[in-house]
């Protein structure tokens, strides 16, 4: 399949077949406040590694779609929250997506309890496993579609000890943490292997 | 747990630890060519949609590990591959990113099949059941840490037509896509939902 034929299939599909393509992406909710105090929150899909010190997270935000409020916010006010998903939360999760009126928290119309941590004002997901709390400290507009690239520190984070391996590795099996393939569709995980690492 | 106790941890331990923090990642093998001919494959799990239209796939690449190759190699032919890992293949693909000698060809190195496409010289991995064959057309360095953002086109992609619903969306479940959660541990995915679009 070449170009052409991409460009030419019907708009959702397209949209649907290539936002599964490369499969399981890392997922979570991103939580924010704005100047007002109003919290929000938004699922993200395109969330990666970017170091481990200083401990950096990157995510790709679309700036003419819902979680444009997020951009605005984790500007506004330096921080920004990622929460992982687990299946007791996912209708919850997959429904903040809504486009909810201005001045609605998504906390409140889906059912999720914010919590605030001490480092940060943006609020945490009380119910997920994993709440990592960042700053924004860098951003790139691209410029084949307009998208935003944010890169954020680790300055606070909360997981369960149990879930900790003894090399640092976090169980998301234990966890249940979710991943998506697409737009509507999750998953969760199963371990099937561990290496050492690879010598020539 | 906050930013000195995350700086205060042994260091293999951090590794791990903030790599695997934000759950599955998206995991392929990309496949670049040198001028000389040189086949390379590297393990790449830090992978991101962009966009559907133009088809659009981030990743990030960390130049002072063995993928510096791929990065070097796609600057100078304008071609990579992104190749799905399946269970099959797992441990080919896990070993490929060990630290080769120079003129070595990891695919030949660890016992996976070169395949040329008709529109780019990046060699695919014909045993992988999605390959996705891309022109880099955005790239940012990263103040922080130095690490390589490499947007790139989709000009090409090869997926079985069995494993696409009649929606767009692609069966990962069905292809037994592998996903990575650290550096050394992989897991294939199951699905537990798919939602309708959401409204308020």
């Amino acid at each position: 399949m070449t170009t052409p034929e991409i460009a030419a299939m019907e708009q959702r599909f397209r949209t649907n077949f290539i936002n599964s393509l490369h499969g399981y992406k890392s997922t979570a909710l991103c939580g924010t406040v704005d100047a007002a105090g109003i919290h929000n929150l938004s699922v993200i899909s395109s969330i990666f590694h970017v170091g481990a010190m200083p401990p950096l997270v990157g995510m790709l935000i679309r700036p003419h779609t819902v979680p444009r409020h997020t951009l605005e916010n984790l500007r506004e006010t330096g921080s920004y929250t990622l929460n992982l998903i687990h299946p007791a939360i996912l209708p919850q999760a997959h429904q903040s997506s809504a486009s909810y009126a201005e001045g609605v928290s998504e906390f409140a119309a889906v059912g999720l309890t914010p919590a605030v941590g001490t480092h940060i004002s943006a609020p945490y997901v009380a119910e997920s496993h994993v709440k990592i709390g960042l700053k924004p400290v860098e951003e790139y507009t691209l410029r084949s579609n307009g998208c935003i690239v944010v890169v954020g520190e680790i300055v606070e984070l909360f997981v369960p000890e149990t879930a900790i391996a003894a090399d640092g590795t976090i169980d998301h099996n234990a966890l249940e943490t979710v991943a998506a393939s697409s737009l509507d569709t999750y998953h969760t995980g199963q371990r099937i292997a561990q290496f050492p690492y690879p010598k020539p």
